[in-house]
């Protein structure tokens, strides 16, 4: 088998044992039932990824930045020059960007994954080579990348997690960065989920009208250039076809961790479309995803409703990185510790509520 | 003077300069303008309080839990029998409840004060020795304190503050215990905004509709018989005709870091009502607190309005104890990193978006 099937193979749901253990055990805690509101759920969620109650403590957690180019940036789809990917990675790994300063306040670890820049990259400490071409085709055009490349770098995914995992990170976080993929991203969640690109495609990191009006017919003409306007084709070919490489690379790096059943935090909109091409290459997999935080990107929203997941943080950000993923992480490890740490109503002598 | 005059007296407002300062420094960091959303306020925010940008990190952080009882038990406004309240300080000095998780998480100090428990605690490592009387009078009859007493609290809180930031914190989470205290806060968010009971009374940590109703009454009788029900009466006089011991604690911890420039993260409902009476003291102490999370009780939401704060978390927690700021504390503190640790566009050789 290949690395990808060998993985989709490994892939189990939410086991139900330990999910009704650990809704059973939050309820015997010192606290109000369901006083923690949705963190009771990531706890509980958690302990069915990991067939266990209480589920491990998600730490430490690793952050993956998969960074890639766009054909259809030729489109005029950013205000950003395509060079920003390649500084923005020297920059990431220079530590100065905020997925650093905020990877540091949460104690995770930081590496950046090559996995189509358009340019030559020298090799460097956190930078992990994993480069199938040198950006994706214009998917305005035809498929932004061959079912093979598509393939080529799911498996750079699931390789990063795999390594990560064996290098002791016990939650995984995703990251991005890529001038021009939240038009990819657009192209996906319409194509997964059915929706028009007038609803789902948004400013970015920050386009004029004029230029998300363009960008709203790029992601159309890209889904009927590629038959993906009604009818239905594989989740693999729809990746390829409207896809970014760091898309793909996520959508590995989550089918990866899902079978080492080591949880993932969800970053923004371009982890949310990778998700949805994960989830359409082994549906299971969403039971090992945590959705950190809701952009100010409206395809993210309907992404994470397609997923049934409910985000963490919700506090406008849209800057990708990895940025929203490294903040909810503390929030689903305080989740899980309570598990670990609380005392309950009998242990701790505390009268419970009346009935 | 006494310390509450001390205290009042050395209050300022945001500095308008380390504003401006930080707002223009956000906008040379490597990253989309605005980018950060919600959190590019929170930094610009502590530098005008801090009087500095960047602002100190605000770490570490120092959870105070300010515990006490309160007459208006007796009306059966809670489901939860009040030697709870004492309970659950033995639980947090034991370290078995989730505000020990989560301060454990975030690195948080934990003290416990008993402002006003209505029964006698033996010392113990963590307590501080506060309490002004055994939980307050019944303020559906009458005042629940004198003002002399309110006063004894909010000095405890000034002094609960200074003693933390002396020993080293540099961010104050305000925690809360008492059993009915959701009762007393809706009173003082009724009193302090004009809103009626009916709006802002909530089920606290889990009451049936019969005993909302009868709370949404008792609240209502006890503005009544306080005078506060239209009629305006200083901000002292209404904190102790329907505050509780740890409400008033709470202003007066809010007002103690604020005269010291050390940010303050507010907590839920307790948190919020008491923040009200503290503004009422000195307006400008709002300039120096930060809404951690906004609780599923209704009358939070009218309060942080009337402060003008928006809240950083919203996971429908209905808790208390600090744990709703402790959640936040990492946020924050990652928004101000972004201020020390990012890159400009200038000094990492990025390209900025064209114009």
């Amino acid at each position: 088998m290949t690395i990808l099937e060998q993985t989709l193979a490994a892939i189990r749901p939410a086991d139900p044992d330990a999910l009704a253990e650990a809704r059973a055990h939050q309820d015997r805690l010192t606290k109000p039932r369901g006083a923690l509101g949705v963190l009771e759920e990531v706890a509980v969620r958690l302990a069915g990824a990991a067939a266990v109650n209480p589920p491990p403590l998600p730490a430490p957690a690793a952050l993956a930045i998969f960074a890639a180019d766009h054909g259809v940036h030729a489109q005029g789809v950013s205000p950003w020059p395509q060079e920003v990917t390649v500084q923005m990675v020297g920059n990431f790994l220079a530590g100065g960007a905020v997925a650093n300063a905020f990877a540091a306040q949460v104690g995770a670890s930081v590496t950046v994954v090559d996995v189509g820049v358009a340019a030559e990259l020298a090799p460097a400490p956190g930078l992990t080579h994993g480069k199938v071409a040198h950006g994706t085709a214009d998917m305005s055009l035809g498929p932004a990348m061959t079912v093979e490349q598509a393939v080529a770098a799911l498996e750079t995914g699931i390789t990063v997690a795999r390594d990560l995992v064996a290098q002791g990170a016990r939650c995984l976080v995703t990251g991005d960065m890529g001038i021009a993929n939240t038009t990819a991203s657009a192209a996906l969640i319409c194509a997964f989920t059915g929706r028009d690109p007038a609803e789902v495609t948004g400013r970015g990191t920050g386009v004029d009208d004029e230029t998300l009006a363009r960008k709203v017919e790029v992601v159309r003409r890209a889904l009927r250039v590629n038959g993906l306007d009604g009818s239905s084709r594989s989740a693999l070919e729809t990746l390829a076809a409207v896809g970014g490489l760091e898309h793909a690379a996520i959508a590995g790096f989550l089918l990866g961790g899902a079978a080492l059943r080591v949880p993932v935090i969800l970053d923004g909109v371009i982890a949310g479309s990778a998700a949805l091409a994960a989830a359409g290459l082994a549906s299971d997999v969403v039971d090992h995803c945590v959705a950190g935080h809701r952009s100010a990107e409206p395809g993210h929203a309907v992404a994470l409703a397609h997923l049934g997941l409910r985000p963490l943080v919700e506090l406008e950000l849209r800057l990708g990185e990895g940025t929203g993923g490294l903040l909810a992480h503390p929030l689903v490890c305080a989740a899980v510790r309570v598990m670990h740490e609380v005392a309950t109503f009998d242990s701790a002598g505390v009268t419970d509520k009346e009935a």
